[in-house]
Protein backbone atom coordinates (compact mmCIF):
# COMPACT_ATOMS: atom_id res chain seq x y z
CA UNK A 1 0.00 0.00 0.00
CA UNK A 2 1.16 3.66 -0.77
CA UNK A 3 1.90 6.03 1.80
CA UNK A 4 -0.03 8.94 2.22
CA UNK A 5 1.36 12.43 0.60
CA UNK A 6 1.78 14.99 1.59
CA UNK A 7 2.60 18.89 0.46
CA UNK A 8 3.60 22.11 2.73
CA UNK A 9 2.90 25.56 1.89
CA UNK A 10 5.19 27.89 3.43
CA UNK A 11 3.36 31.71 3.17
CA UNK A 12 5.37 34.84 4.27
CA UNK A 13 7.05 37.60 2.25
CA UNK A 14 10.12 37.61 4.45
CA UNK A 15 11.44 34.13 3.29
CA UNK A 16 11.30 35.40 -0.82
CA UNK A 17 13.12 38.56 0.37
CA UNK A 18 15.62 36.58 2.45
CA UNK A 19 15.08 38.48 5.99
CA UNK A 20 14.13 34.90 7.53
CA UNK A 21 15.91 31.50 6.87
CA UNK A 22 12.81 28.98 7.06
CA UNK A 23 13.66 26.27 8.64
CA UNK A 24 9.91 24.73 9.15
CA UNK A 25 10.43 23.33 6.09
CA UNK A 26 13.39 20.58 7.03
CA UNK A 27 11.65 20.14 10.30
CA UNK A 28 8.57 18.81 8.69
CA UNK A 29 10.47 16.86 6.11
CA UNK A 30 11.86 15.37 8.66
CA UNK A 31 8.70 14.49 11.13
CA UNK A 32 6.38 13.40 8.41
CA UNK A 33 9.78 11.12 7.30
CA UNK A 34 9.17 9.28 10.12
CA UNK A 35 5.76 8.29 10.20
CA UNK A 36 5.51 7.42 6.77
CA UNK A 37 4.33 10.44 5.58
CA UNK A 38 5.97 11.43 2.13
CA UNK A 39 6.77 14.75 1.53
CA UNK A 40 6.04 15.31 -2.14
CA UNK A 41 6.26 18.49 -2.86
CA UNK A 42 7.04 22.14 -0.68
CA UNK A 43 5.99 25.48 -2.31
CA UNK A 44 6.92 28.85 -0.81
CA UNK A 45 4.57 32.25 -1.64
CA UNK A 46 4.25 35.79 -0.49
CA UNK A 47 1.82 37.40 1.28
CA UNK A 48 -0.61 37.13 -1.56
CA UNK A 49 -4.87 36.21 -1.24
CA UNK A 50 -4.49 35.32 -4.45
CA UNK A 51 -1.41 33.31 -4.42
CA UNK A 52 -2.37 31.57 -1.06
CA UNK A 53 -6.06 30.54 -2.30
CA UNK A 54 -4.78 28.92 -6.18
CA UNK A 55 -1.59 27.35 -4.41
CA UNK A 56 -3.67 25.86 -1.77
CA UNK A 57 -6.52 24.84 -4.01
CA UNK A 58 -3.97 22.80 -5.94
CA UNK A 59 -2.03 21.11 -3.34
CA UNK A 60 -5.36 20.03 -1.40
CA UNK A 61 -6.42 18.43 -4.84
CA UNK A 62 -3.06 16.75 -5.50
CA UNK A 63 -2.00 15.40 -2.26
CA UNK A 64 -3.73 13.10 0.42
CA UNK A 65 -2.55 16.04 3.25
CA UNK A 66 -1.29 19.75 2.91
CA UNK A 67 0.67 22.08 5.61
CA UNK A 68 0.95 25.52 5.88
CA UNK A 69 3.73 27.78 7.46
CA UNK A 70 3.00 31.15 8.52
CA UNK A 71 -0.05 34.56 8.14
CA UNK A 72 -1.82 33.43 11.43
CA UNK A 73 -0.59 36.10 13.61
CA UNK A 74 -2.37 39.33 15.01
CA UNK A 75 -1.39 41.67 12.42
CA UNK A 76 -2.55 43.19 9.28
CA UNK A 77 -0.07 40.84 6.70
CA UNK A 78 -1.75 37.99 9.00
CA UNK A 79 -4.12 37.02 5.76
CA UNK A 80 -4.11 32.84 5.61
CA UNK A 81 -7.37 32.67 7.79
CA UNK A 82 -9.37 34.66 4.89
CA UNK A 83 -6.80 32.64 1.95
CA UNK A 84 -8.15 29.39 3.27
CA UNK A 85 -11.75 30.36 3.33
CA UNK A 86 -12.12 31.56 0.44
CA UNK A 87 -10.17 28.50 -1.20
CA UNK A 88 -12.83 26.30 0.10
CA UNK A 89 -15.82 28.86 -0.18
CA UNK A 90 -16.26 29.09 3.97
CA UNK A 91 -17.14 31.74 5.88
CA UNK A 92 -14.33 33.56 8.34
CA UNK A 93 -15.58 34.27 11.72
CA UNK A 94 -13.98 33.95 15.43
CA UNK A 95 -14.13 30.58 16.77
CA UNK A 96 -16.35 30.68 20.03
CA UNK A 97 -13.45 27.58 20.85
CA UNK A 98 -10.73 29.80 19.74
CA UNK A 99 -11.99 32.64 21.57
CA UNK A 100 -11.85 30.51 25.08
CA UNK A 101 -8.63 29.51 24.49
CA UNK A 102 -6.87 33.16 24.69
CA UNK A 103 -9.37 34.36 27.02
CA UNK A 104 -7.83 31.21 29.56
CA UNK A 105 -4.17 32.74 27.84
CA UNK A 106 -4.64 36.04 28.99
CA UNK A 107 -7.01 35.74 32.41
CA UNK A 108 -4.17 35.79 34.50
CA UNK A 109 -1.43 38.05 32.56
CA UNK A 110 -1.59 42.05 31.60
CA UNK A 111 -2.34 41.94 28.22
CA UNK A 112 -5.43 42.55 27.04
CA UNK A 113 -7.62 39.96 24.24
CA UNK A 114 -8.04 43.47 21.81
CA UNK A 115 -9.18 43.25 18.59
CA UNK A 116 -6.23 42.38 17.12
CA UNK A 117 -5.48 39.62 19.02
CA UNK A 118 -9.14 38.50 18.56
CA UNK A 119 -8.27 38.18 14.61
CA UNK A 120 -5.98 35.02 16.19
CA UNK A 121 -9.69 33.21 17.26
CA UNK A 122 -11.29 33.73 13.45
CA UNK A 123 -11.24 30.38 11.31
CA UNK A 124 -13.30 29.32 8.45
CA UNK A 125 -16.37 28.10 9.72
CA UNK A 126 -16.25 24.48 10.96
CA UNK A 127 -12.25 24.35 11.02
CA UNK A 128 -11.14 22.32 13.83
CA UNK A 129 -8.13 23.56 16.03
CA UNK A 130 -4.73 22.84 16.54
CA UNK A 131 -3.47 23.07 19.83
CA UNK A 132 -0.68 25.52 20.42
CA UNK A 133 1.36 24.85 24.28
CA UNK A 134 3.31 28.04 23.58
CA UNK A 135 1.65 30.21 23.16
CA UNK A 136 -1.87 29.64 23.07
CA UNK A 137 -3.36 31.00 19.98
CA UNK A 138 -3.91 28.11 17.84
CA UNK A 139 -3.86 26.70 13.93
CA UNK A 140 -6.78 24.91 12.42
CA UNK A 141 -7.17 22.34 9.66
CA UNK A 142 -9.80 22.38 7.11
CA UNK A 143 -10.68 19.41 4.60
CA UNK A 144 -6.70 17.63 4.25
CA UNK A 145 -5.36 21.34 4.98
CA UNK A 146 -3.50 22.21 8.17
CA UNK A 147 -2.39 25.61 8.89
CA UNK A 148 -0.09 25.96 11.51
CA UNK A 149 2.04 29.09 12.74
CA UNK A 150 5.39 30.52 10.80
CA UNK A 151 7.17 30.58 14.53
CA UNK A 152 9.24 28.01 14.28
CA UNK A 153 8.89 26.98 18.17
CA UNK A 154 5.11 27.19 17.52
CA UNK A 155 5.15 25.53 14.44
CA UNK A 156 7.13 22.69 16.06
CA UNK A 157 4.21 21.75 18.63
CA UNK A 158 1.25 22.19 16.63
CA UNK A 159 3.25 19.68 13.98
CA UNK A 160 3.71 17.70 16.94
CA UNK A 161 -0.08 17.66 17.87
CA UNK A 162 -1.77 17.28 14.38
CA UNK A 163 0.66 14.23 13.44
CA UNK A 164 -1.29 12.11 16.63
CA UNK A 165 -4.14 12.92 14.59
CA UNK A 166 -3.93 12.08 11.36
CA UNK A 167 -3.18 8.26 9.51
CA UNK A 168 0.30 7.62 8.60
CA UNK A 169 2.19 4.82 6.92
CA UNK A 170 4.81 3.04 6.65
CA UNK A 171 8.14 4.98 7.59
CA UNK A 172 10.53 4.83 5.12
CA UNK A 173 13.92 3.64 6.09
CA UNK A 174 17.39 4.15 5.17
CA UNK A 175 20.76 3.14 4.83
CA UNK A 176 23.52 5.41 4.24
CA UNK A 177 27.27 4.51 3.14
CA UNK A 178 30.28 6.76 2.87
CA UNK A 179 32.73 6.13 -0.09
CA UNK A 180 36.22 7.54 -0.10
CA UNK A 181 35.95 8.42 -4.48
CA UNK A 182 34.33 11.01 -5.87
CA UNK A 183 30.84 10.42 -7.50
CA UNK A 184 32.39 10.30 -11.10
CA UNK A 185 34.47 7.29 -10.34
CA UNK A 186 31.87 4.76 -8.49
CA UNK A 187 28.65 5.96 -10.68
CA UNK A 188 28.83 3.55 -13.54
CA UNK A 189 28.54 0.72 -10.77
CA UNK A 190 26.36 2.52 -8.63
CA UNK A 191 23.78 2.94 -12.00
CA UNK A 192 23.81 -0.46 -12.24
CA UNK A 193 22.93 -1.60 -8.57
CA UNK A 194 20.49 1.15 -8.93
CA UNK A 195 18.93 -0.92 -11.93
CA UNK A 196 18.90 -4.07 -9.92
CA UNK A 197 17.25 -2.30 -7.28
CA UNK A 198 14.09 -0.75 -8.24
CA UNK A 199 11.62 -1.12 -5.33
CA UNK A 200 14.56 1.32 -3.64
CA UNK A 201 15.13 4.64 -3.99
CA UNK A 202 19.44 5.37 -4.67
CA UNK A 203 20.73 8.68 -3.97
CA UNK A 204 24.56 9.79 -4.05
CA UNK A 205 25.44 12.84 -2.63
CA UNK A 206 29.34 14.43 -2.69
CA UNK A 207 30.80 15.29 0.01
CA UNK A 208 34.56 17.10 0.73
CA UNK A 209 36.74 15.09 3.61
CA UNK A 210 40.68 16.76 4.09
CA UNK A 211 40.37 17.82 0.58
CA UNK A 212 39.15 14.72 -1.21
CA UNK A 213 36.00 14.15 -2.76
CA UNK A 214 33.68 11.39 -1.54
CA UNK A 215 30.27 9.99 -2.22
CA UNK A 216 27.23 9.51 0.37
CA UNK A 217 25.30 6.67 -1.06
CA UNK A 218 22.17 6.54 0.79
CA UNK A 219 19.40 3.53 0.09
CA UNK A 220 15.58 4.03 1.06
CA UNK A 221 13.39 1.87 1.60
CA UNK A 222 10.52 0.19 3.22
CA UNK A 223 11.66 -3.52 4.23
CA UNK A 224 13.93 -3.44 6.39
CA UNK A 225 15.28 -7.27 5.11
CA UNK A 226 16.16 -5.98 1.32
CA UNK A 227 17.71 -2.83 2.71
CA UNK A 228 20.27 -5.15 4.74
CA UNK A 229 20.68 -7.17 1.65
CA UNK A 230 21.03 -4.11 -0.26
CA UNK A 231 23.18 -2.49 1.81
CA UNK A 232 25.43 -5.61 1.70
CA UNK A 233 25.77 -5.73 -1.54
CA UNK A 234 27.08 -2.20 -1.60
CA UNK A 235 29.67 -3.29 1.02
CA UNK A 236 31.21 -5.76 -1.44
CA UNK A 237 30.72 -3.69 -4.82
CA UNK A 238 32.61 -1.07 -2.92
CA UNK A 239 35.26 -2.83 -0.51
CA UNK A 240 38.12 -1.34 -0.28
CA UNK A 241 36.83 2.39 -0.64
CA UNK A 242 34.40 2.81 2.62
CA UNK A 243 35.11 5.51 4.27
CA UNK A 244 35.26 4.55 7.83
CA UNK A 245 33.78 7.55 9.86
CA UNK B 1 8.44 49.52 -13.79
CA UNK B 2 7.92 46.68 -12.34
CA UNK B 3 11.11 44.69 -11.59
CA UNK B 4 11.65 41.47 -13.14
CA UNK B 5 10.29 38.59 -11.17
CA UNK B 6 11.58 35.26 -10.58
CA UNK B 7 11.20 31.76 -9.25
CA UNK B 8 13.78 28.94 -7.81
CA UNK B 9 12.67 25.44 -8.37
CA UNK B 10 14.75 23.40 -5.62
CA UNK B 11 15.33 19.14 -7.36
CA UNK B 12 15.65 16.67 -4.30
CA UNK B 13 14.57 14.10 -2.80
CA UNK B 14 17.03 14.38 -0.10
CA UNK B 15 15.59 18.21 0.84
CA UNK B 16 12.10 16.65 0.83
CA UNK B 17 13.03 13.40 3.06
CA UNK B 18 14.98 15.62 5.29
CA UNK B 19 18.36 14.41 4.78
CA UNK B 20 19.55 17.20 3.41
CA UNK B 21 18.57 21.18 5.28
CA UNK B 22 18.33 23.41 1.80
CA UNK B 23 20.54 26.47 2.14
CA UNK B 24 20.45 27.48 -1.35
CA UNK B 25 16.86 29.37 -1.39
CA UNK B 26 18.07 31.46 1.20
CA UNK B 27 21.38 32.94 -0.59
CA UNK B 28 19.15 32.82 -3.75
CA UNK B 29 16.40 35.09 -1.83
CA UNK B 30 19.27 37.56 -0.43
CA UNK B 31 21.56 38.33 -4.17
CA UNK B 32 18.43 38.64 -5.93
CA UNK B 33 16.95 40.85 -3.94
CA UNK B 34 20.11 43.01 -3.72
CA UNK B 35 19.97 43.36 -7.96
CA UNK B 36 16.08 44.14 -7.94
CA UNK B 37 14.82 40.48 -9.02
CA UNK B 38 11.59 39.80 -7.55
CA UNK B 39 11.77 36.26 -6.07
CA UNK B 40 7.99 35.52 -6.23
CA UNK B 41 7.64 31.57 -5.63
CA UNK B 42 9.88 28.43 -4.33
CA UNK B 43 8.66 24.59 -5.74
CA UNK B 44 10.76 21.87 -3.92
CA UNK B 45 10.49 18.45 -5.93
CA UNK B 46 12.08 15.48 -6.25
CA UNK B 47 14.18 13.43 -8.68
CA UNK B 48 11.08 13.02 -10.81
CA UNK B 49 11.09 13.68 -14.16
CA UNK B 50 7.70 14.34 -14.70
CA UNK B 51 7.65 16.60 -11.84
CA UNK B 52 10.68 18.64 -12.73
CA UNK B 53 9.16 19.22 -16.20
CA UNK B 54 5.77 19.78 -15.25
CA UNK B 55 6.92 22.25 -13.06
CA UNK B 56 9.87 24.06 -14.70
CA UNK B 57 7.22 24.44 -17.92
CA UNK B 58 4.94 26.11 -15.98
CA UNK B 59 7.32 28.59 -13.49
CA UNK B 60 9.12 29.44 -17.24
CA UNK B 61 5.60 30.77 -18.21
CA UNK B 62 4.69 32.72 -15.31
CA UNK B 63 7.87 33.99 -14.20
CA UNK B 64 10.51 36.20 -16.15
CA UNK B 65 13.43 34.20 -14.72
CA UNK B 66 13.48 30.36 -13.29
CA UNK B 67 16.64 29.14 -10.99
CA UNK B 68 16.82 25.05 -10.54
CA UNK B 69 19.23 23.71 -8.66
CA UNK B 70 20.21 20.12 -8.22
CA UNK B 71 20.60 17.41 -9.90
CA UNK B 72 23.57 18.06 -12.73
CA UNK B 73 26.06 15.54 -11.01
CA UNK B 74 27.42 12.31 -13.04
CA UNK B 75 25.04 9.61 -10.96
CA UNK B 76 21.75 7.93 -11.56
CA UNK B 77 19.95 10.36 -9.84
CA UNK B 78 21.21 13.56 -11.67
CA UNK B 79 18.50 13.64 -14.39
CA UNK B 80 17.92 17.86 -14.40
CA UNK B 81 19.30 17.82 -17.61
CA UNK B 82 17.27 15.43 -19.44
CA UNK B 83 14.01 17.27 -17.77
CA UNK B 84 15.23 20.58 -19.29
CA UNK B 85 15.45 18.86 -22.61
CA UNK B 86 12.04 17.41 -22.53
CA UNK B 87 10.25 20.86 -21.24
CA UNK B 88 11.71 22.67 -24.06
CA UNK B 89 11.30 19.78 -26.78
CA UNK B 90 15.23 19.97 -27.20
CA UNK B 91 17.31 16.94 -27.32
CA UNK B 92 20.36 17.02 -24.74
CA UNK B 93 23.71 16.05 -25.76
CA UNK B 94 27.48 16.23 -24.82
CA UNK B 95 28.39 19.68 -25.41
CA UNK B 96 31.27 20.74 -26.79
CA UNK B 97 32.04 23.68 -24.70
CA UNK B 98 31.48 22.11 -21.21
CA UNK B 99 33.49 18.54 -22.86
CA UNK B 100 36.43 21.04 -23.46
CA UNK B 101 36.06 22.54 -19.82
CA UNK B 102 36.40 19.27 -18.15
CA UNK B 103 39.11 18.18 -20.53
CA UNK B 104 41.36 20.85 -19.12
CA UNK B 105 39.85 20.70 -15.29
CA UNK B 106 40.97 16.92 -15.03
CA UNK B 107 43.67 17.37 -17.87
CA UNK B 108 47.14 17.40 -15.50
CA UNK B 109 45.05 15.37 -12.51
CA UNK B 110 44.31 11.32 -11.57
CA UNK B 111 41.11 11.97 -12.58
CA UNK B 112 39.90 10.56 -15.67
CA UNK B 113 36.85 12.12 -17.47
CA UNK B 114 35.29 8.70 -17.92
CA UNK B 115 31.69 8.40 -19.29
CA UNK B 116 29.91 9.26 -15.99
CA UNK B 117 31.91 12.62 -15.72
CA UNK B 118 30.93 13.45 -19.53
CA UNK B 119 27.30 12.99 -18.10
CA UNK B 120 28.02 16.74 -16.31
CA UNK B 121 28.80 17.95 -20.24
CA UNK B 122 25.42 16.76 -21.46
CA UNK B 123 23.01 19.89 -21.72
CA UNK B 124 19.66 20.66 -24.63
CA UNK B 125 21.18 21.71 -27.79
CA UNK B 126 21.84 25.69 -27.49
CA UNK B 127 22.10 25.89 -24.21
CA UNK B 128 24.46 28.99 -22.81
CA UNK B 129 27.04 26.94 -19.88
CA UNK B 130 27.22 28.64 -16.57
CA UNK B 131 30.63 28.99 -15.03
CA UNK B 132 31.82 26.79 -12.19
CA UNK B 133 34.88 28.24 -10.67
CA UNK B 134 34.42 25.96 -7.72
CA UNK B 135 34.55 22.41 -9.66
CA UNK B 136 34.18 23.12 -13.33
CA UNK B 137 31.26 21.18 -14.03
CA UNK B 138 29.33 23.84 -16.02
CA UNK B 139 25.28 24.77 -15.13
CA UNK B 140 23.41 25.78 -18.60
CA UNK B 141 20.67 28.35 -19.41
CA UNK B 142 17.99 27.76 -21.85
CA UNK B 143 15.39 30.65 -22.32
CA UNK B 144 14.76 31.77 -19.06
CA UNK B 145 15.39 29.02 -16.96
CA UNK B 146 19.09 28.83 -15.60
CA UNK B 147 20.36 25.63 -14.22
CA UNK B 148 22.79 25.45 -11.28
CA UNK B 149 23.97 22.84 -8.73
CA UNK B 150 22.43 21.97 -5.78
CA UNK B 151 25.99 21.70 -3.70
CA UNK B 152 25.94 24.88 -2.32
CA UNK B 153 29.03 26.42 -2.51
CA UNK B 154 28.88 25.45 -6.39
CA UNK B 155 25.60 26.98 -6.42
CA UNK B 156 26.40 30.08 -5.31
CA UNK B 157 29.13 30.71 -7.65
CA UNK B 158 27.14 29.88 -10.28
CA UNK B 159 24.22 32.26 -9.04
CA UNK B 160 27.01 34.90 -9.27
CA UNK B 161 28.27 34.40 -12.49
CA UNK B 162 24.30 34.23 -14.16
CA UNK B 163 23.75 37.70 -11.84
CA UNK B 164 26.15 39.57 -13.85
CA UNK B 165 24.81 38.31 -17.13
CA UNK B 166 20.91 39.27 -16.65
CA UNK B 167 18.74 42.34 -16.39
CA UNK B 168 17.63 43.65 -12.50
CA UNK B 169 15.38 46.50 -11.16
CA UNK B 170 15.60 48.89 -8.71
CA UNK B 171 16.77 47.08 -5.54
CA UNK B 172 13.87 46.82 -3.16
CA UNK B 173 15.15 49.17 -0.37
CA UNK B 174 14.18 48.18 3.48
CA UNK B 175 13.83 50.09 6.84
CA UNK B 176 13.71 47.89 10.28
CA UNK B 177 12.75 48.63 13.61
CA UNK B 178 12.20 46.78 16.91
CA UNK B 179 9.23 47.65 19.19
CA UNK B 180 9.27 46.60 22.63
CA UNK B 181 5.97 44.99 22.82
CA UNK B 182 3.76 42.05 21.40
CA UNK B 183 2.30 41.94 17.93
CA UNK B 184 -0.75 41.97 19.37
CA UNK B 185 -0.30 45.77 20.97
CA UNK B 186 0.58 47.40 18.08
CA UNK B 187 -1.37 45.75 15.61
CA UNK B 188 -4.52 48.42 15.41
CA UNK B 189 -1.74 51.20 14.62
CA UNK B 190 0.09 49.63 12.26
CA UNK B 191 -2.68 48.17 10.34
CA UNK B 192 -3.38 51.76 9.90
CA UNK B 193 0.26 53.16 8.78
CA UNK B 194 -0.09 50.26 6.34
CA UNK B 195 -3.39 51.58 5.24
CA UNK B 196 -1.66 54.86 4.61
CA UNK B 197 1.44 53.28 2.85
CA UNK B 198 0.01 51.39 0.38
CA UNK B 199 3.03 51.64 -1.79
CA UNK B 200 5.06 49.99 0.75
CA UNK B 201 4.91 46.34 1.63
CA UNK B 202 4.81 46.36 5.99
CA UNK B 203 5.80 43.20 8.01
CA UNK B 204 5.63 42.63 11.76
CA UNK B 205 7.20 39.47 12.88
CA UNK B 206 7.72 38.61 16.44
CA UNK B 207 10.30 37.94 18.30
CA UNK B 208 11.19 37.29 22.12
CA UNK B 209 13.61 38.88 23.91
CA UNK B 210 14.58 38.37 27.74
CA UNK B 211 11.37 36.42 27.72
CA UNK B 212 9.23 39.28 26.78
CA UNK B 213 7.38 39.78 23.28
CA UNK B 214 8.90 42.26 20.83
CA UNK B 215 8.10 43.34 17.44
CA UNK B 216 9.92 43.49 14.08
CA UNK B 217 9.03 45.87 11.71
CA UNK B 218 9.89 45.73 8.02
CA UNK B 219 9.10 48.15 5.44
CA UNK B 220 10.30 47.86 2.27
CA UNK B 221 10.22 49.94 -1.18
CA UNK B 222 12.43 51.29 -3.80
CA UNK B 223 12.57 54.89 -2.63
CA UNK B 224 14.66 56.24 -0.10
CA UNK B 225 12.87 59.29 0.51
CA UNK B 226 9.51 57.82 1.08
CA UNK B 227 11.14 54.90 3.21
CA UNK B 228 12.91 57.26 5.16
CA UNK B 229 9.45 59.48 5.53
CA UNK B 230 7.20 56.55 6.27
CA UNK B 231 10.05 55.66 8.76
CA UNK B 232 9.89 58.73 10.47
CA UNK B 233 6.12 58.21 10.82
CA UNK B 234 6.91 54.39 12.78
CA UNK B 235 9.26 56.23 14.67
CA UNK B 236 6.99 58.66 15.90
CA UNK B 237 3.98 56.24 16.15
CA UNK B 238 5.89 54.07 18.36
CA UNK B 239 7.94 56.38 20.29
CA UNK B 240 8.67 55.49 23.38
CA UNK B 241 8.57 51.74 22.97
CA UNK B 242 11.73 51.77 20.56
CA UNK B 243 13.83 48.68 21.32
CA UNK B 244 17.79 49.94 20.94
CA UNK B 245 19.94 47.41 20.21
Amino acid sequence: MQNPSASMLVIGDEILSGRTRDSNMHYLAIELTKVGIDLKEVRVVSDSEVEIVQTVTQLSEKYDYVFTSGGIGPTHDDITADAIGLAFNLEVKVCAEAKQILENHYLNSEVELNEARLRMARTPVGAKLIKNSVSAAPGFNVQNVFVMAGVPSVFQVMVQSVIKTINGGQPVLSRSLNISSGEGNIAEKLKIFAQDNKLLAVGSYPFQKNGKYGTNIVIRGKNNKSLDKAFNKLLELFSGMIDEP
